[in-house]
Order: C-alpha cells, then structure tokens, then sequence
C-alpha cells in the first residue's frame, strides 16, 4: 500500500526533471553556431551513440614524409563534446614520425603515451624550452596556446592519446601558416627574418601561394 | 535656453545606447538553445513581466508519501534567468517531508528557510557528511554537483527558497536515476553493490524498468 | 568473507579521494585574497558550521528614514559561499521602506518576496524601466550591474531574500557614491547636471565631503 | 624528390584543420542571439574587412551641451569583436567637455589619452573616490560596473580610446537612466531623495516623462 | 654588421617577455589556495619534469573484488595540470572490473580504451540511461556531475584513461558517500528509502559508521 | 530634523557597503600568484595611483634593426588591471619597423592606430591570412592565440595603442622561440623542416644556442 502511494504521490516531483534537460548539449551543425559552440540537438534526438565516437580507432596513415598523422575528435567530429570544454585527438607517430610545430589558441593539452616513446617539448613565452622524452603510460601537458611539438625518434611506432581544455581546441600548425598559405613571401620575411629563399622553398614543398 | 541646447545636443549620445541593449537574455524557448543557454527573446518583445514569476508563489502539493514538493524557477519555466546565471526554486515540506538525495550537476544551491524547520546536508568528496539544523531565517549552500538532501523533522511543515548559480543548474535524483530509469537491474547491482531484491523493490514503486 | 575481502581491497579506491577535497573553497580571511576570491580554508578545519549562516534570521533594524534594512551573506559574512558563485541578503521593509537606487557591479541578483508587497524595478541601458509589484511568493531578477530599487509601498511591512549571482556581487548605492562619498561638488555637478544646492543638501544629509 | 613526397603526403595533416574553423565568431546580427553574444557568420564569408573597424576614425561631433562624443566599437557596431572578449570606444572632449557618470554592467575598461589632458574618475563600492589627471599617453582603468566619469578640464580638446572586457559591455548613463526615462519622478525621489523639483527640471531638459 | 645591430637592439623587445611568464601556474601546494587552484611555484624553479607525470604508467593492483583500479592525476597528484582547466586518471579493469557508479562534481569526463571492451554509461536528470559498450581505440564522454559507471564484461582486462575539463574535476563515489562515511543510517534510509537491513550490510562491508 | 535622523539612522545601511570592497583587486606581487592572477592589494592601501599608468606615454626606442618598439601594461607592469581582464601595450614603429610575428596566448588584442599608418594581420587555423592597411584612427582585433604581426610599411612612423582581454595575456614571438632560445637546431629543424643553415644563421642574429 505505502508503495503504491509512493507511485501515485511522488510523481508530484516529477515535473521538476523537466526543467534540467540541459546537462549536454550535443551539436547540431546545421544551425548556425555561437561564441560557446554549436547549438544543441534536440533532447528528444539524443541517443547513446551521440556520446561515444570510433574514429580514433583507426591507426592515422603514417606513410608520408612526417611519417605521422592526427585524427582530430573536436566538435566538428564528435558533436558530443560540444558544450563539454574538452575534447580529443589520436596521434600515430611512425618511427621518425614528427607532428611539427604547433599551437591550439583556445585550450590547454593532456597527453598519454599509450604505446612506443615520445620525445615533447613546448617553449614558454620567456622562450624557456621545456623537453621530455616520454615512454608508455608517461603523460605531458602544454599549457594553452604555446608552440609544442611531439616526435618519435624511437625506433617503433608510437601511439598517443591526447585531450583538450576546449571543445574546439583549434590547431595552427606553423608551417602551414606559413608556407601552405597565401601569406605573401615579402611579408613573412618581414615578420620572421626568414630568408626569402627558405621561404619559397617551404612554400614550394606545402603548396603556399604568394 | 540652456537646456533647449541640451536637448538638441545631448542626442549625440543617445545613439550609442542602442549598442548595449545586450544587458539580459530573455530566453526564447522558439529556437534551438546553445551551450550558453536558450537564444535571446528579442528586446523589443521584453516587458516588465519577462522578469517575475510568480509560480513560486502556489504551495506544492505535499499530500504524497515524501510529503514533500520542489517547484523550480529555471530558465524552461522562467526564461528571464537565462544567461544571468541564476535560478531559483520552491521547496515545501510537511511534516517528516523529504527532499530526497539528489545532485545539481551544474550549480551550487543556497538555501534559505522560511517557516519551519530543515535537516539539511550534503556529502564531500571525501566522504565527509555536512549535517545542520536550519530553523526560520536561516541559510546553508550546498557545493556544486554534491549529493545533498533536505528533510524535515519537525512537527509543522515547513518552507524554503533555494538559489542556484546556474539559470540551468540540472537536477538528479539519485532514487529517480537508479529506480525510475531503465538502468538494467545487473548494472545497478554491479556498480552500487546494492541487493537486486533492493532494486527491484523499489524499481517497483518508483515505475522504473529492465 | 566476500565482505572481508571487499574491506580490504576496495580500500585501493580509497587514495583517490584525497585528489578531491577541492569540492568547495571555505573563505579564510586572514590569508590575501585573489581576483577568484579569498583563499581556502583547510578542509581538515572545516566543519558543517562553516556551511551555515544565522545572520539572516534576525530581522534588521528599520527604525530609520528610509525604514528599510538589508542584511549582506557575502562572501565577507559567510565565508562558506567563497568560490560558490552564489551569496545572500536580506531586506526588511518597514511600511513605506526603500532600498534606494543600487548597483552590484559584479553579479544578477533574484528577489523572493516572503512577507508584504514589493514594488521593485530596474532601468536598462537603453533606459526602459521595468516595474513590477510583486506580493508574496513572487521572484524578479535584476540583470548584472544595472541600477534598481525595492520599495514597500503597501501598508504592513515587507521581508524578502536575495541572491546573487557571485559570492561578492559588491553593491554600489547611488546616493552614497554620490552624496557620502568625498567627490567634489563640482565634479558631481559637471557630470550629473544635479544643481549645486541639491548636491550640497544630499551631502549634508549623508555626510558627503567636497 | 623528398619535397614531391612531402606534398602528397602531408596532405594526410590536412583535414584536421577543418576542425578548427572556430578560431573566431564574427557576429551575424540577423540570427537571433544568444547569452553569450550573436551567432556566428558563415567562416567562408569572413574576409579581413571583418576584423577591421573605420568608425573610430572619424571625430564625434562635440558642437553641444557636453561639449563631448562617444563612438562605439561594440559587437553590434563592429561584429569582429563577437566572442572576443574585447570592444572599444572613442571618446571626443572639447575643451570642457564631459562624459558624464555611468556605467558598464558587463565590463572593466582601460582608457588611453590620445590628446589633451582628461580628468577621469571612479566612485567604488566603499564609496571612496579615486581621480585621476590624465594626461597624453596616459592610462587609466575603471573596474566592472562602477560609477564613473570623464571630463576635460584643460583649455584644448582631448581625443581618448578605451577598450572594454567584453565585446557587449553595456553602457548605463546615469542621467538617461533617471531623466531620459519614463522612471516616474515618485519613485525617482523616493529612491534617489532628490528633490522633485530637481528631478522634473532635468527631465524637461531630457526628455524624460512620468 | 647587421647581425650585430640586431643582436644589440632587438635587446629592447626582450623586456617585455618577462611581463607574460603566466603561460602556466604549476601548483605550489605548500600555499594556501584559492577557489581557481593552488598557488603558483616560481617560473624560476620550474622545469619540464613539472609537466610530465609517470604515475599513470603503472597498472593499478585490481586484485580486489571490484577488479579495479583508478589512478589520478589531478591537480593535488600532478601539479603541472593546476590552472590549465585539464586533469587526468588512468583506469584498471580485470575482466569482471568494475568502477562503481560516481560522479565529478566540477568536471566532463573524456574516456579512451586502450585495451580490452569496457561498457559504460551515465544517468541523465531526466532518469535517461546512456549505455555504450566500447572497443578498443573508442572514446566516450560524461556530462559535468552525472552519475556513471564503467565496467568490464569481457573476458580479459581492459585498461583506459580518461581525462578531465578541470585540474581539480572531484570524485564523488556513490557508494562511498552512503556506505563509507558517517552517513546516518536512518537519514539514508529516509533520503534514498533503501531499505535499513540494506544500509547496514553495505556499512558493514564499507565500513561506514552511523 | 528630517535630515539628522536620515544622518542617524541611514547608518545601518553603512555596515553591508564592507562587505563589497572586491570590487577590484590591485595586484600585490609579493605574494604568490594564483591561477586567476596576483593576490590583491589590501584595499586600505590602494590610491588612485593604483589604476593609472605613465608608462605607455613615453616613445618605445626605435633606433634598432627592426625599428619598432613594444612597451606593455601588463599585470606585472601595471598591477592595476589584475583581475579586470583586460591590458594594454604601446606599439611604436618608425618607418620600416616590424612587430615580428607572434601570438598571445592568453587572449584576444584589439590594436588602435593612433598615428601613421599600419600594415597588419593574422592567419587562421584554416591557413587563411587576413591582412588589412590601416589608417589613423582604424582598429583591428585579432582573435586570442593566432600568429598576427604588425608592420609600418608608410613613410613615416607610426604609433598604435593595442589592448588585451586578459590582464596577462602573454606574448609568445615566434623567432625568439625558435632562435633566441636552447631550442636544439635539429629539433628546429625536425619540427619546422626549415634548414640547419637557416636555423643556425638567425640563432646567430638572436643568441639562441643549442
């Protein structure tokens, strides 16, 4: 009986739950986005798989001069994350293999080595350059926004998860700023004390215009 | 004629006023919501009445074996908290009535008692359980996503108020979760150690499933 | 047995508890605070007492010209709401009491009327004002740092709770800023174009120098 | 050779910059907005003119009463800003010209004198008076939503640039606030204690009703 | 000739580096902290052993009867994390491991299989269960304060890192608030309306008290 | 008579104004840091010396290869903006003169040209270059962590204001990191694929070693 009253009776409280279906907020791209993100998919349209994403699974093709490769789980990717402040990556180094300079302006990052050695390093704006070499289970964090690199220079492939203090870490990579761009040969050797010769040569390699 | 001038001239400012009609954010339940909250209502449309509510001012109805009812005041039910990060909610106890344990995984909460009296408390991360006597007039806050309840074991019913710094501060009830849910009974047993006579029992009164 | 077992091996979950007693950040005064707030108590020193307050129980004292009191749960009182992103106050309004014209630079506050009528309002950038009168059980909001007033213009006194959005909303009362302050009659005067005599009777009042 | 391989494959890097079109949210004022600003324009429509403003350029006519200008370079004005975290202004004082007391509900600002000399300051929650004599070159900051001024004591004009915190500060001016509005003149005297005579005198000047 | 120019005048950019050395604030825990983290250790006696951990390079003993092991690296753990709004933990299951239902009350949750199935899920407030199972290389996410779990139900260990949107995300362990602490017994009784006989014997195995 | 009781009585408003005094927080740089900035000033101390600032009136030297100058108002320049989250910096180029590409990686700038002309820009993490010429009295904003430069290609000099959405906002330029720091050339090289003899040439100019 005190049961079947609980039934009938604590559904007064029920009502409330309604209000707080706004623990997540799963991306949909086809609205336009806001400063914090994308907008949220209905509730009603969330399912399990909205929450889990396979695509770092797959080992990156390494078999390019880099001998490395990203595979980004932002939110451009994994919807899921949106709204969250973190998000993924899954970094395939071949023996050699380089993820060359680069910065993520809007979030810090983790990284765990889960298989092979890693050498990291970051330069702080005091232009201190922090290094270490990382082996499995080793994890490194660069602080937001500051040039880091990772590189193998082990001699087996190496596998690295990393995360993000953002759901959109963004990701400039150096050279393509540079040299994969239409940023005018004049103007980056103005700005970099590069020679003009080197630049157009990495441009000639990347495929920058100007 | 001094102040003829005044209101011919002093125009020049008026325009630049127009650029701050970005003081609140009345939600419009319309569009589809961001991470940051429900889209603005447009400020046009915005009328004294976006910001009262009156809905807290009805007693919940206590007439149920918790003897007890919580009617929130978040952005789904009054939109004019939406991106002031702030909400509010009604809490009525009868007499042995019981909020029952329960997080806000968004929000920390502060409480103030109105009439009556309130056993209230919460659970740290360490285990450490907070316990006080509220009586009339005072108040207790409740840190972010902690378990906490509000029970009253006094001999007359009893009434508070609780602030939330969240406009969305979520709400999860740890009972609706595991009982009312269709979280399948071997899980449950699995990852709370609890009896699976337990849960069903009380899957059985509270409706949930599997 | 499969308890004893439990008991002695669940206790390796145990150590990661300890990362976690950063669930709340009680206010020790007597440390420098930063632009996030005062530094943490130690949670060993901690107690349910810290989470608590009292001081809002006692009626203030509306023996005065503007009949009116308000009572502060900031940061500064109850040092427990430190990090919280939340605090408290009271308002008593005697028949024909006044909260007079005020700003909290750095918070939203929400109002709940729980004795009398209210008649509360804001005025926004644009310079809409919002009135509203509100009876008991009724809530307003006030967006972040914009001036607003509660008066009791109903005939039995009046009593409501704040909160705000920030565990140090500040407050900035005009006629104080203005008229108890130090600043310079004629600096008042060149950028309020209040008359001279009206600043200097306000001055006289409330004890402003300049 | 090395450079040909180079090209094929570091394409594999490629993708994941798609990832990170988010760097930036130029404001698309036809969307509706959200608590965290406007919606953000389509990236491929986005070109430099976008994150650059001429509005600044150009002097604020200061041939009246105030003797002074205000030209906003806010979201709405300049959506480069949207999401930011940054808007700016330009301030025009004729000799004796005056910006007269106000405030920011959402922002601090930083005001760096260009030409002449500024007398600038701010009124905190304690009531103290903090003024400052600026001259060229100058900087000055005035924190979150505090009352404050600016006026040109000095026999030229003076040109000032401020920045804000936020790319939607807000701007309350307490004249227009009190005067420019239809805030009735009872309830201005009763939460302000000035004078109605006052109060009707500068409304006439301001347009203000009630 | 101009190598030495520069050498001696781009000296003048130098100073302003020293301004920006806050790329980081490694925790210092021996200082009191504050509601953002912990206070900054000097830059001056920082190296990049501060921003690598190899605690997370260790199996967890999961010789227990959870079969189960967590590993932190949070702030109090890894103090290069502290500020960075990022932490990490590692995860130990043996085939039948279990990670008993939690939450963080201040962070997302990111999780990544590295080795082995594992099936995880949390609870929505609206009592919504998201279940998946995970194979090796998926990632998952946990919404900020939501109850969830993971456990291993296949036939060989499984091991996973997670990571967290804070340096300090909290761990609230369901059974450890009830079952471990001084909860007492018949307010857990009258807050989660188990059963006493239940409460006691999960105390008993727990060893909580009250 | 009215006036000496409002004198009398208005007092116990005074007490609540104590509790507001974190209206802002000068820094005091003798005590640690935290996460959020410097711990604050004791507001007795504080003058309105504390929210200004002289040093950006004065020319930066220019007589140097890059013929430009950066002289910044950070929180450690200017404690004054600690916790305000915003900052200045005073950018003087002669004609010819360069700021050398770099990013802040803490925030977003917004840049004002006071006198001149200048030539600026930034590239996106989608390796788009937005470049502008600006004119006095043009601003431009350059959203937080990307690499933006800044050069004066008139024929006179130019002076440009620039502010910061952070009170530290960091400042990370590029050749300094790569060349003027123990960054090892064959890491350099490795991770920016630009030449050995490049590298070695430009760390002569700079100082770096390695």
């Amino acid at each position: 009986m005190k049961m079947v009253l609980t039934i009938l009776f604590i559904l007064s409280l029920l009502s409330l739950s309604h209000a707080s279906v706004v623990d997540f907020c799963v991306g949909d791209l086809t609205f336009p986005n806001g400063p914090a993100g994308y907008a949220c998919k209905k509730p009603s349209k969330v399912t399990a798989d909205d929450f889990a994403y396979s695509g770092l699974g797959i080992a990156g093709n390494t078999s390019n001069i880099i001998k490395a490769a990203v595979t980004p789980a932002f939110g451009a990717q994994f919807p899921g994350v949106n709204g969250l402040g973190i998000s993924l990556a899954r970094l395939d180094l071949a023996s050699g293999g380089v993820i060359p300079l680069h910065t993520h302006p809007g979030a810090s990052e983790a990284l765990v080595v889960v298989q092979g050695t890693i050498c990291a390093g970051f330069v702080a704006s005091d232009n201190t350059v922090y290094l270490k070499t990382l082996k499995k289970g080793d994890v490194m964090v660069f602080p937001q926004g500051l040039l880091h690199f990772q590189i193998n220079d082990g001699g087996s492939s190496a596998l690295a998860f990393v995360s993000f203090s953002s759901a959109n870490p963004g990701l400039q990579i150096l050279d393509f700023a540079l040299f994969k761009s239409d940023f005018p040969t004049d103007l980056i050797a103005a700005t970099t004390f590069l020679d003009a010769a080197q630049i157009k040569k990495l441009k000639g390699v990347l495929g920058g215009s100007g």
